[in-house]
């Protein structure tokens, strides 16, 4: 019996990796986590998910790492999450200082107790948005460093690492779940689900990426028929 | 200005590594954690030695953790912190896993925050009791892993890495705090500062490596005169 357990935000990327945990492995757990986020609905959206696919879920908090980026916009509300940068900050004002890091070390750790080795992120480079810890030599070092430390042999999977949003969004028409990652998952930085706000950053990226894979899609791809609710 | 963050437990082997710190850089800081622990009362001693040192000290909850490690004598009262292994376990009863990977990373996006990029821990591979996360190719791995989860260049020095506690007892000497790391620090498992309980495995090691130093010492070493309180 393969195991693995998915590091699932509720949004769309991490809740596409759901569903290719269980096209891959024969047994999926699910790890949401609360961190003193904006939108701690996706938190909900999670269990919902999780508990319509069979999935044991559990959420952690770990809202310390609110303490460790004051400045941080998606953790801090009286700060303006669309302002993308602030002058002379290189990063953009949503970046949580180590959020991965501690999302997927948190989660080995949590995998290990379960007997699981395979730990899933949503991570991805194609369309990082300037967030360092979405890289590949992010998570290749990372996966050297958790199993130096508990002197275990992890495997971190990233099945979007190279894949762009329109990658992404081909991939969970092939997986069967194009409408659910649709209109189900929440990744919009002002909390609304589905297609979100429209104008925040993270919206922006999804729903371009969303055009470009319909207009593209041929009649008989998986997702005929499905372009609206 | 150097500036340097002191990882502080107020045991001997990180408060040894604060003075190494105040005679390496121009401006030190400490940070100690909260995580659960049994003997929460170092909290209080790294406080108090780093108010009299002068060093800006602060304290972090990293609760979570415990969390994390049900299993483990530590951070569960009632488990017996006595019995070193448990059969079938290759790790001793008080290993909580990705421990020092909480409290190196915590700290140095803790540093970052202060514009610091030399963290200090005082953990070490000579005596290092079965503990993984205590050895120099983790260390080194962790260092390449937080410097790519942030595009920074973090410095993670480890003075002790390769002392045993009887050179570890001759560095707090050769700083001066030979006294003050003996009588002050708190490294018992039981909670009883300096001495300690005399025979929890901490106490052993502690005290075995103060026996040899001290038979060893040379009458014209800084400690001469100073074998009794």
């Amino acid at each position: 019996m393969s195991k693995s357990l998915v590091v699932l935000s509720g949004g769309q990327d991490s809740t596409t990796c759901l569903y290719w945990a269980l096209k891959h492995f024969d047994e999926v757990r699910a790890l949401s986590f609360r961190y003193g986020q904006r939108h701690v609905k996706e938190v909900e959206i999670a269990r919902q998910l999780c508990e319509e696919a069979g999935v044991p879920w559990e959420c952690m908090d770990i809202s310390f790492i609110s303490q460790l980026s004051p400045s941080c916009s998606l953790t801090n509300p009286s700060l303006d999450i669309e302002a993308e940068k602030r002058e002379g900050d290189p990063y953009p004002t949503t970046f949580v200082p180590g959020r991965n890091l501690f999302f997927i070390s948190v989660a080995a750790i949590y995998a290990r107790n379960h007997g699981i080795y395979d730990v899933i992120t949503g991570v991805g480079q194609a369309d990082f948005s300037g967030y360092p810890d979405c890289r590949d030599g992010f998570i290749k070092s990372l996966n050297t460093t958790l199993n130096l430390a508990m002197d275990e042999q992890f495997r971190l999977h990233t099945p979007l690492m190279w894949l762009d949003k329109q990658q992404t969004w081909a991939l969970a028409d092939e997986l069967g779940v194009l409408d659910t990652i649709r209109y189900r998952t929440l990744t919009c930085y002002n909390g609304i689900v589905g297609d979100g706000c429209g104008h925040c950053p993270s919206c922006k990226l999804r729903r371009e990426g969303l055009e470009k894979y319909l207009e593209q899609t041929p009649s008989n791809s998986p997702s005929m028929g499905r372009k609206t609710p």
